[in-house]
């Protein structure tokens, strides 16, 4: 059984997401699909839009094999931590292939790059320094410093989000000696290859997530640019929870709880550093909504996205010491399943015995690192909800088995 | 001008302490009233049913002249440190004499237990943890040591609360070496001595809060246990903030902020001993009131109310650390004035040049140990409010002048 692995938010499940799993899997000729899936706290820095269960059951109607966490220490970080944890989790369950989508669309680049650093590292660092010291911002900086090194080759262009992971996930296969062979799939016009998807069908989570969420838009005003299995989840579930997950609704919490840290846990919280923690403190006094917030603070250089993971960790309580207990090895403790088809099932089955870290269906009594920091984050995203209907998500958290989706 | 000083939480003002105001106004023949106010956390771990505006203009119509504030610190602590900080504001403040509510009624008695203490403490203090191991609370104990020391002495009855205060005020005025002279008026009975306060017209603050808070009533329904100022205020109270402040309100955030506080911060929090703050956190999970959170987590040895100043330490974050730094000298290290008449103006203008502390209207940039926790707890004390009325409430902390009644 060829395993092909693919790295996802699925904030929400869209074509653009269909797309990309359908076409990996042809390139790749794979037999079982796995997805690497961040739980409840994204990438840059955001609470998702819908709990784990609801984004698996996507995933599987979508096509996924087989769906794990990303354990949350990994989840809302920058591309490089990002990319060692859910390449190490695919990694560990055997995966042959890991293909993800690129504005490049092109492996070589890729590879080329990272051989190129691997001898070049010290002048390409001095090229960042002076470019970053000249007023550029970082992405920009390291488009300039390749561009400076050789500038007749097509290297990808490193400002773009999906290539700068790309170039992690190709670095942290290459650092873990991994066997797993990276692929990519062009992002942009994905509309071209399918007949189904037309260009107005393929829109960006974030463009759906705006809709949903500051245009207060219903799934069916976007139905077009979601699988109708999608589509019927988001329906089926907004009858039960009245709206998704947002800044916003932790915004109240956020604001108390910051206000009333002692000065010196707020220094210990993971992300927080150079003062901005007492900047985050000060500000946050003023303001009534996450939007105004985050606006008055972001600076040219802390970034939204990177004041946003100071929020998420100040949220959690994660402190610089849980941290780096929980990264310590660079890699994840152990891998929870979320949910699987019965392609899935089987593949586990053949690999179970050879995971040399624990399996893990339900967050144990005993605790990993990593775990610790992921019940916390359960903890945390559920908190929104009224009391009663907290407790019953953090019950869930214990006792309910993965998604079997048949 | 004769300065009598009265230590006060007025939660709310009821005609038992319009008795004692008047009563110990009489008895002393002073000329002015200080009161030293409790701001938002109470002695018993408990917020203050409304603001400390409010509270200070209760006591003004109820006939004090001079309102100040007992900084956090001390406001919701054990009789020891509670009786410290306040009868150094009164001492600071160059009051004649402290007049304080005892079950008992005769100073004497509670004289002659300093004095014995003084002599005795070695065997009494052995007593005491006999009569714990055995099985008895605290104060029960400290009642039989006297007891056992001193058969035939009318010893005041220690397991009663205001005796206890009493005692500790007492204990305080001696380890300052104040000059203040502390008398007492006896709490029940207090209908006797006045005509116009019939028997039924005094009820104990408790039984107030619990009719308008548990069982819903307006403050009309209590009206014959409070003055008429007192219910005119909290009726337009309620008009504009809809209701009192209670720890249901605060259980959301207290559930929510414990549960995502590392377990080193929380071992860091002042009232966070042999353990109880991981019993604290892994109970609060599984409940979705205050209420029942409580019930679920006292035993013999942690009591309602020790349980309930942990929580409140809690909410405002308050570390060993920041405590032991504020309680260092056993003092106020400031004065915060909250309101005042005509007379407690012309006291202040005459006694300002010798206070030796800062006297302080509000909040300054610059603070001292106590203002900083004292800011906390205000921040603690409006998150029940959403975010707009919060932050106006905190905005008023630095710009509202002291209540002036005339």
């Amino acid at each position: 059984m060829k395993a092909l692995g693919l790295i996802v938010e699925y904030n929400p499940f869209h074509n653009g997401h269909a797309y990309h799993l359908q076409a990996s899997k042809e390139k790749t000729k794979a037999d079982v699909v796995i997805c690497v899936m961040s739980g409840y706290f994204l990438q840059r820095g955001e609470p998702a839009l819908m709990p784990r269960r609801e984004r698996t059951l996507m995933a599987l109607q979508g096509g996924a094999d087989l769906v794990v966490e990303l354990p949350y220490i990994f989840s809302s970080q920058h591309a490089s931590w990002f990319a060692k944890g859910a390449v190490s989790v695919l990694h560990h369950l055997d995966a042959d292939v890991l293909c993800f989508g690129s504005e490049h669309g092109d492996i070589q680049p890729f590879l080329d790059v990272l051989a190129f650093l691997q001898t070049n590292d010290k002048i390409y660092n001095q090229y960042i320094k002076e470019f970053i010291y000249e007023g550029y911002s970082y992405p920009k900086a390291v488009s300039l410093a390749f561009l400076k090194l050789e500038p007749e080759k097509d290297w990808p262009d490193l400002t773009q989000p999906n290539n700068i992971l790309g170039y992690h996930y190709i670095q942290a296969v290459h650092d873990l000696k991994s066997s797993i062979k990276p692929e990519t799939i062009r992002r942009t016009k994905a509309g071209y290859h399918d007949q189904h998807i037309s260009e107005k069908s393929i829109a960006s989570a974030t463009s759906i997530r705006r809709s949903l969420i500051d245009q207060g838009e219903k799934p069916g005003d976007i139905g077009h640019t979601i699988p109708v299995p999608t589509r019927i989840l988001m329906e089926t579930y907004l009858k039960k929870q009245a709206s998704f997950f947002d800044w916003e609704q932790y915004f109240p919490l956020l604001q108390a709880k910051t206000l009333t840290l002692s000065p010196s846990y707020l220094e210990q919280i993971y992300e927080a550093e150079e003062g901005l923690e007492h900047r985050f403190q000060s500000f946050i006094k003023t303001h009534d909504s996450f939007q105004s917030f985050m606006s008055a603070l972001k600076t040219k250089r802390y970034t939204w996205t990177r004041l946003q993971r100071l929020a998420v960790q100040t949220l959690t309580g994660t402190t610089k010491t849980e941290a780096n207990e929980a990264l310590l090895t660079s890699q994840a403790d152990h891998i929870r399943i979320l949910g699987m088809n019965k392609t899935g099932q089987s593949y586990l089955n053949r690999i179970k015995k050879h995971v040399d870290i624990p399996l893990i269906t339900n967050l144990p009594k005993q605790k990993t690192p990593q775990q610790k920091l992921d019940e916390r984050a359960a903890l945390a995203y559920y908190s929104p909800l009224p009391p009663n209907k907290r407790n019953t998500k953090w019950k869930e958290e214990y006792q309910l088995p993965p998604v079997f989706f048949s």
